[in-house]
């Protein structure tokens, strides 16, 4: 399969606006990926798939993520929003046929991060945060880190969400916070 | 034991200031179980106790950590301030024979908190946290709220504290992760 198939199999699941968004995440870590000298081929097919979920019906995520025995039961105890990771993963998988791990680890885990990110899942995971339609406040902190050190770069976007989230009142996937402790442990090495 | 006893008791292994401290953390913590009904002996003893092992030698720490079963083995990777709790539950468990499990948790859980606090649990968490001679931004909220929600009192500490960790860089114990969802969580409903 190749980047336009990918795109062309997303676009019936997503509004306009989410698949203009795929298509930014796409060339934001396809140039990720270049400079870091990560596979493209991976990276387009990540990319490409990684919201294909986004809008995957409630009943219907609850239903897979209750199937599958590696996906975490505690999941459907924490916002839904972080159902489309996961399950995503799992349709690429069993839709599209798609096996290569580390493809289907950045999309399962683009929303949340988790300790030990794999390069590849760096790339989604910070393609996604600072694709040129995002604007955050401390997002162009983290846009020039990400040329600079994506560990970094990873590690403050952990810290604007968790304090996002924070500020809501909401709660924290444990993942984020692993991913935080891990990257700011490794960091400080 | 009384409390004259259990400072008697403590006042050789704290310095001074530390030992100032505790008296203030067992007024609060006084008043606010008086406050919520809550037991005014247990009180007493956990808040007397609650640093026993601040200057313990961390050589010791670490192997009574090692030692102890119950004891997560993960603390040795976090900030060996996290230490005293834990060590100070059991010290005063296998020192001066308090088998209360509410005044050892208490004891343990003081600087990181955790998921499910017991009420005894939240006053001396913050009744240390909010003792006069404390001042931290945001302080002043925490304080007027411990006389209306503990919880909500309880949340407001641990986001101020997520917040300072965060934005020294350092790593978050996942017990006060889990303890700021879970009073998220309960909060929402």
């Amino acid at each position: 399969m190749d980047l336009n198939e990918a795109l062309e199999k997303v676009r019936p699941y997503l509004k306009q606006v989410r698949f203009e968004h795929t298509k930014r995440v796409v060339d934001t870590a396809v140039k990720l990926s270049e400079y870091n000298d990560v596979d493209l081929y991976k990276t387009e097919i990540a990319a490409a798939f990684h919201d294909l979920a986004k809008y995957w019906p409630r009943d219907e995520m609850k239903r897979i993520i209750l199937q599958e025995e590696y996906l975490p039961k505690d999941l459907l105890h924490y916002h839904h929003e972080l159902w489309h990771g996961p399950v995503g993963a799992y349709l690429v998988k069993h839709k599209y046929g798609i096996e290569e791990q580390d493809i289907l680890d950045s999309i399962r885990y683009h929303t949340t991060g988790r300790a030990n990110m794999g390069r590849l899942e760096k790339i989604v995971f910070l393609a996604d945060y600072i694709e040129p339609g995002r604007d955050f406040p401390g997002i162009n902190e983290v846009r020039d880190m990400a040329w600079n050190d994506l560990d970094k770069a990873c590690l403050m976007s952990l810290q604007n969400t968790i304090q996002f989230l924070m500020s809501k009142g909401a709660t924290i996937y444990p993942d984020t916070f692993q991913a935080y402790n891990d990257f700011t442990q490794k960091l400080s090495q």
